[in-house]
């Protein structure tokens, strides 16, 4: 399968087999995503795999209980990393300047990149991936339990392990809601709607909207699964635990 | 080629042919990168895909006169946006909290996915591109140039076009520097050394050292590449723009 046809055919895989995942492929995904381009070529990132059950329950209630995360093999969490660079330029009688919220970005940056650089090169190999945006909302807690030291936050985890199911294709937004051409063109009323009728229209979406007893697709995710209360207060935490990593002493 | 080895080979492409890319090839590759996985299927994000070379040339200052800005044929802005899905919740009478932190990184999340599946994709279809930091640095100029609406803030940019160089890989530190198992391994003056070892005795590096007149490699990044000085004055304008495009209202 060329790299075109493995990207067209990602799926998230929330359920997995008992097997594990051999160090060797283990390796090559984690050469894979150190091939991504990072700012400077400085690699202000770093990737923790947790494979021990015992801190994978400890991870468990911080992504909310979601089960791949104890039934998972692997689970990768991608880290924004300044401590390594700060380290070796403290050593080197050179004043790190990185304790800013522009640096921040630019490792979360790095961290990101390389995050999808292992799950193409995961999925590769026949892994099944999951990303668990859960990791923005809990870091002050995952940091505790991976020891993360300041100068790293937390920005994304994903499991890994080899499928035991195989759902089909999730739906995407047509193209012409995600690119614009030349500069940004913005929708109106009749936009908004065309781009959204297919979403709002499947039945997988409709019974969404029965179970969560709202009016419509949007409420789902105002109301329900992204709402403005939860959002305030992770963005309040988040924000705290930059702070505290060492990465707002300038703003 | 597979996925696998489409990811070793990547390298960065500055210098481009004057071949343009067929639509076809671009809309495959943006097709690629709307099969990231992003937050809840919400795809908070969108590509601005610039052609037009006036517009180019008006980015080129923004991102510190880098020549692939106009001498690529297409410039790709990946932005974090919520404007889109504001909209339809607002028509769709759901009242959207996403005016905060935590939403802002949501939605830079999904744009740097989309980003490198867009990168791999676009190096499959043997075209060559090279990540632009520059965009973080000068967002709110590039805001105005592309005419991004509030919820609306650029992340990275991409040039991508048929390369008209073909440099050897970039070296990179070995994978113990950015692999750590099961929870984070801090390092010791010993580690710091080793990773940094073969960097530091690279040819290619030492001419950096001498060309910019410091004392080693690490007072290149903090002296010459990424000081302190300028990572203050882009943290604060990058804060502002956060504000600006209304993703720091609850905190």
């Amino acid at each position: 399968m060329n790299a075109l046809e493995n990207i067209l055919a990602h799926r998230s895989i929330r359920k997995y087999n008992a097997d594990s995942i051999p160090d060797n492929i283990l390796t090559s995904i984690f050469e894979a995503g150190s091939r991504a381009a990072t700012t400077g070529n400085m690699q202000v990132y770093s990737i923790i795999a947790t494979r021990d059950q015992q801190i994978k329950e400890k991870l468990l209630p911080l992504h909310f209980g979601q089960k791949m995360i104890i039934e998972a093999p692997v689970v990768l969490t991608f880290c924004a990393d300044f401590n390594r660079f700060n380290q070796w330029c403290n050593l080197r009688n050179a004043d790190p300047g990185y304790d800013n919220f522009l640096s921040f970005m630019t490792a979360a940056i790095d961290a990101l990149l390389v995050a999808q650089n292992c799950v193409v090169a995961a999925e590769h190999f026949g892994l099944g991936t999951c990303y668990l945006g859960t990791t923005t909302y809990m870091a002050e807690k995952i940091i505790e339990i991976l020891n993360l030291p300041k100068g790293v936050v937390p920005i994304t985890t994903v499991t890994l392990g080899y499928p035991a199911e195989s759902p089909g294709l999730t739906d995407r937004l047509p193209l012409e809601a995600i690119v614009h051409y030349e500069t940004y063109n913005d929708f109106d009323t009749a936009g908004i709607d065309r781009i959204y009728s297919q979403k709002e229209n499947s039945e997988e979406y409709q019974k969404f909207v029965t179970e969560s007893e709202v009016d419509n697709l949007a409420q789902v995710f105002t109301q329900k699964r992204y709402t403005k209360k939860d959002n305030v207060t992770f963005s309040q935490s988040l924000l705290s635990v930059l702070k505290k990593q060492g990465f707002m002493n300038n703003d």
